[in-house]
């Protein structure tokens, strides 16, 4: 049996400041902080507690990764892709077009050595990151008019972040980075054509349906979308082993929340926008096609001049060769079979 | 911010025995089990140690529920559908035949009022459960010829448990309940025509394609298998919070722990089934219409007989719909895109 240490009676009280990359409206993703924060404290009856604060409260929504890396802050939640700026490597944390989907990803993440490859990563910014939800796959966003071919993409300007955008780009349409709050009125004016967000029960609360009906699926920029907690590891290395293990199983729980959340609300967000006139679509074969052959160029092109980026994406590459192999056995041919059926 | 009780210095040190329903191999399944225990024992300082034992070896691996519920042991774990000849209610905390998929059944469970539907349930039983692993959509199994048509259901004698048999019986088939380890000698005699077990993973240890080269798929009698861990309630409320604490998160850990292992693992698996000679097939759609026709009607007369089964097969059965026509929409047209590109 195991012995009793004398560590508990002597823990500390430790107030940390956690930065969430979100609004405190979206219970999906920032939610899952919360209740990682909530079980964190419960765990060691209170004596650690992770104040969570929303994106812009203490620290700008894209620059959490910066500030744990300073040690502004000892925590953060975030969409690791918004770092892709600084290295397209965050990506694999996060998503990547035509990537896996959300089981697959926590699969590569957790048991085929995802998790190993990112921390080996995150060191060099002086952060270890921990699992943190995920929303599945997301829509491919709202558009003024519809958009049936290759040439409709010409031009386009659209609202979509980082990796998504430079493979679009290859294909002739303009990318823009707007914050969530100004996409409504850019949209509204025309300044652009398209925007995406994330899935109905998020992109409902913006509204967008009003002044750009026609909604379009997959999302294929993002088949899954991972969410990170980051911890400073200089603060990580001072914290007693049960603080250490109540951070890491608190992620699991928030992973669970986040990607159950989503599933659960998506379905009533989905038929509210229908009724509201929103105009649901797919995107052409021909429109899927061609981004999928400029994704693996933008993929290919980055592994060769960026070893770090080419260390991951070699092993991701099969991982996601061999899990699409495996899903299209039962899993794919299940779920066929259901959504003709329900 | 939280005052630091005085409860952490005066936690009791506690043995406690957990009962798996499964042999030491599946390190799928057995293997979520001991990622809990460890994970809780870490948490308490090892003050909070659940000694976790293979099937058999302090209960049978079918009356690990019997054991909780009489308080010969605190936890269990398990797949409630094992109980199904108790009350096929049980089978909503595990796999219905056509139900819903790992991420759908997580969804309904922790955000769609599975869990408290359950808990009110298993409350008869004195168990309170969590949610503790899924193994993702299983496969049809194995065949020693193959099956075209509803024909060749006609007396088969096949080893398949509780509600896919009572299914499969309407259609003329012939079900056995074998222990996993009686099998294989079961196919080789010709004892049995066909036996369903989980995935490839653990299939591949039972050795059945030597006897039985012909594997099915998709298992639609388990779209996805949820694991429970049961606590006596009578174990749980005299438990500190911290602990209380301890054992919910870490289910959620090994609620991803399980199914990120299959995902992991079952694509080599079965590449080195097919390497060893194994025929891959599918069942057919006459097959599988009829197959689901049958469990329709083998739900709606349980329903109307059992009250507990309807207070949950209704909201489950409008979840499983919603979840459908929502995955049918982003996520199963991405999943087919892919499996088709990998």
């Amino acid at each position: 049996a195991l012995a009793a240490p004398a560590l508990a009676q002597s823990q500390p009280t430790l107030n940390w400041r956690l930065a969430s990359s979100f609004p405190k409206t979206l219970e999906t993703v920032f939610g899952a902080a919360e209740v990682f924060s909530k079980r964190v404290a419960q765990l060691t009856g209170g004596k650690f507690n992770i104040r969570v604060f929303a994106g812009g409260e203490i620290v700008p929504a894209l620059q959490v990764m910066d500030a744990v890396q300073a040690g502004t802050i000892e925590m953060g939640h975030t969409a690791p892709y918004y770092f892709f700026g600084k290295d397209p490597t965050f990506a694999f944390d996060c998503a990547v077009p035509f990537g896996m989907n959300s089981r697959q990803q926590t699969a590569w993440y957790e048991q085929g050595g995802g998790k190993q490859l990112m921390r080996e990563f995150y060191k060099d910014y002086g952060i270890i990151n921990f699992i943190g939800g995920n929303s599945g796959a997301q829509m491919g966003g709202w558009f003024r008019k519809e958009i049936h071919s290759l040439k409709d993409l010409q031009g386009l300007k659209m609202r979509i972040g980082g990796y998504g955008g430079r493979v679009l780009q290859k294909l002739g349409l303009v990318p823009q980075q707007i914050a969530a709050g100004d996409i409504y009125p850019a949209l509204e004016k025309g300044t652009i054509d398209a925007a995406e967000w994330i899935a109905p029960v998020d992109d409902e609360r913006l509204g967008l349906f009003k002044v750009a009906p026609h909604y379009y699926a997959p999302g294929w920029w993002e088949p899954s979308t991972q969410f990170s907690f980051y911890v400073g590891i200089k603060e990580w290395e001072k914290l007693p082993k049960e603080y250490q293990a109540a951070i890491e199983v608190a992620s699991y729980e928030a992973h669970v929340y986040m990607q159950a959340e989503y599933d659960a609300k998506n379905p009533a967000a989905l038929a509210r926008l229908l009724k509201n006139g929103v105009k649901l679509h797919s995107f052409s074969k021909e429109i899927m096609e061609a981004c999928y052959k400029a994704a693996n160029e933008v993929n290919e092109e980055e592994a060769s001049k960026n070893a770090k980026f080419k260390k991951i994406y070699e092993p991701w590459k099969r991982f996601r060769h061999d899990a699409n192999q495996w899903f299209s056995v039962a899993e794919a041919p299940m779920q066929n079979f259901m959504i003709t059926h329900k």
